[in-house]
């Protein structure tokens, strides 16, 4: 395949399939490593590797083909990033910015070292430590480490929560008073340029029953949306490495924003962009991979991402009900993740709407979350 | 895979890579079958087949595997596909609506029984054939099969260009006095749906040194767009199959449509629809292989679609010089075809621009094209 660049990933989810199918755009040959065949990005590189991402040994030998490396998901093998950095594979995000953010401990510790504003905290190795660290209801408790999609938290609203809480190394925050949960996407190639995406609105809205989605952009004041946007250079620049982030904040009902977690890759806030933006966070990934110029992150239309999840009580094979009704919208964008199974609260795929404002985007998301269910066949 | 649709595609270069693209958001099993195991689609599908789309046994044996079978290119093997649709695969277009267009003669015979204007022509066997015809010059000559990209394609502006005729059964045309050439791409769905994307212009602009590009939307009057929406409508009808149609018009001098060409896939002068329209032709034609609702056609924001060519001289494996340029230009859309080797005038990737306006894209398509250069590597 001559000159071409050889970019690996680390994880076959969706998040790689995604990858993928912004990757044929460009002149390079692909690598994914991933337990399953039928992973959602194993017919969409030219290489896959049916194994661990957890594995050392696994992930040297995967790594050691390819030019570059990149993941899509944090749980993956450290200690084979860092020796493979040594062998020169170029590895995107960076083995120690990756060390900061995987381990919720850390991470904490670097918001603080940073002088970045992020919600009190203590560490816990037990629940009884819930009891004793004084820190009040509610709070928040995550294990430091392997929790993944809402796995690994637990909201503890009064004592008689912290039955829930982890017997393992794990942070405990303060609850913050939430007015809006927002996300900041932010980019740097190893040229040191930089790029940051208008924040996005994770939107909880009672008048549709309506969870689980976002609106680009956050309704946030042109202050709000600049201090948003700071932070997120800010948090970047600190793990000093080049690279994608996703960077999730609350703004408080007293105004004032505050860090909750850090994704050093592509992320769920950003799927929104391969519609609604000029660049999306995946052809942004594509360019810092290649360490070519960054894209414009401006906004084309405003739009709404509704995450299609798997329907309670339905587990096996997928089917997909209301996808015509869904589709004859204008301004509709599907995606589904090619996962064979479906299983209650699994993310199955997208809907990206593009509208001319947020009623109209709400209005549309309500009717595909009344038509879009993810069911299973039997 | 369970209850997918399984989707075979004829043909494995730029078209069906942008189909599997886009393939990629919807719950589907694809097929390719093509010559050479690195040709653009191979790495973006869940099963390719070495072979050639002009064997009957192995257009047979392929399509047999798949429930829907499609193409990218009208060069396949037609009695296959007749005798997959006697068997029951779902081939789209029809065989018979492919027969017609694969044939330009009994494509101009098409025209001329169903009264949809087209150029005066007769059939030659010989190049003696022409001078005997006394249709005049300028003429177009034009081989009745095998003619691609603009091979099989003769213009004769006098007598003296005779030498150049084909011996070969040819399409014989008096060449249309053109103002301008556009397309229009329709689409058709099982249910009898049809869409009508507004039409693209071929643009020869001699402020700029520019060739091989289109422009969304056309120049035209709000009478000529309906007129030629209704004329690629038109044609779709008459060949009597669900698929997608581009059908390419001139406009002459006094402002008449002509149809020049139909082709029954998705086509060359569709590609700034990825960027440019909310449903692309790659999506639409997704939809009718499913027989799922139509899409939108309507522009999100006008756009130019510049074909990178490989330049005279270059041959040999590919590298594209100044790319970085362009990608630091904002509403810039790159897409390499994945192409192994470059030759002079090969087909290797476009760029799809957006922009305010026309003037505003006429001015990036010329830095994309003083800029970007598709060479060899030695």
């Amino acid at each position: 395949m001559g000159n071409r660049l050889r970019i690996g990933i680390l994880g076959g989810g969706q998040l790689g399939r995604m990858l993928l199918q912004c990757a044929a755009n460009y002149h390079v040959t692909t690598y994914v490593l991933e337990s399953g065949v039928h992973s959602p990005a194993a017919s969409l590189c030219h290489h896959f590797t049916d194994g661990d991402i957890r594995d050392y040994q696994t992930v040297l030998n995967f790594g050691r083909q390819v030019d570059v490396l990149t993941i899509e998901i944090e749980n993956v093998n450290l200690q084979a990033l860092f020796e493979l950095e040594q062998e020169g594979v170029k590895v995107i995000p960076r083995p120690h910015a990756l060390q900061t953010i995987k381990d919720k401990g850390l991470q904490k510790q670097f918001y603080q070292t940073n002088n970045i504003p992020t919600a009190p905290f203590v560490f816990t190795e037990t629940a009884d430590d819930v009891t004793k660290a004084g820190i009040g209801f509610p709070a928040v408790h995550k294990l430091r480490t392997g929790g993944y999609d809402g796995k690994g938290v637990e909201i503890l609203k009064s004592e008689a929560d912290v039955n829930r809480a982890f017997n393992q190394p794990s942070v405990l925050e303060q609850a913050v008073s939430i007015e809006k949960e927002i996300s900041v996407i932010a980019a740097k190639n190893e040229l040191g340029e930089t790029r940051v995406y208008p924040a996005v609105e994770m939107v909880f809205d009672p008048r549709y029953n309506l969870v689980d989605f976002l609106v680009s952009p956050a309704a946030l004041t042109p202050a709000q949306e600049s201090e948003a946007q700071a932070l997120a250079l800010r948090v970047m620049e600190a793990l000093n490495s080049p690279g994608i982030f996703a960077v999730e904040m609350f703004l408080d009902t007293t105004g004032k924003l505050w860090v909750n977690e850090t994704a050093p890759r592509a992320h769920n806030s950003g799927h929104q962009s391969i519609e609604g933006n000029y660049c999306s966070q995946y052809d942004m990934q594509m360019r810092v991979l290649q360490n070519l110029p960054l894209g414009h992150t401006g906004i084309i239309q405003p739009s709404l991402m509704l995450n299609l999840i798997g329907e309670p009580a339905h587990t096996g094979s997928v089917m997909y009900s209301g996808l015509p009704e869904v589709l004859a919208l204008k301004g509709t964008f599907v995606h589904l993740y090619g996962k064979t199974e479906t299983k209650p609260g699994r993310k199955m795929g997208h809907v990206t709407l593009l509208g001319a404002n947020r009623e109209e985007l709400l209005a549309k998301a309500d009717f595909v979350k009344q038509h879009l269910k993810v069911v299973s066949t039997s």
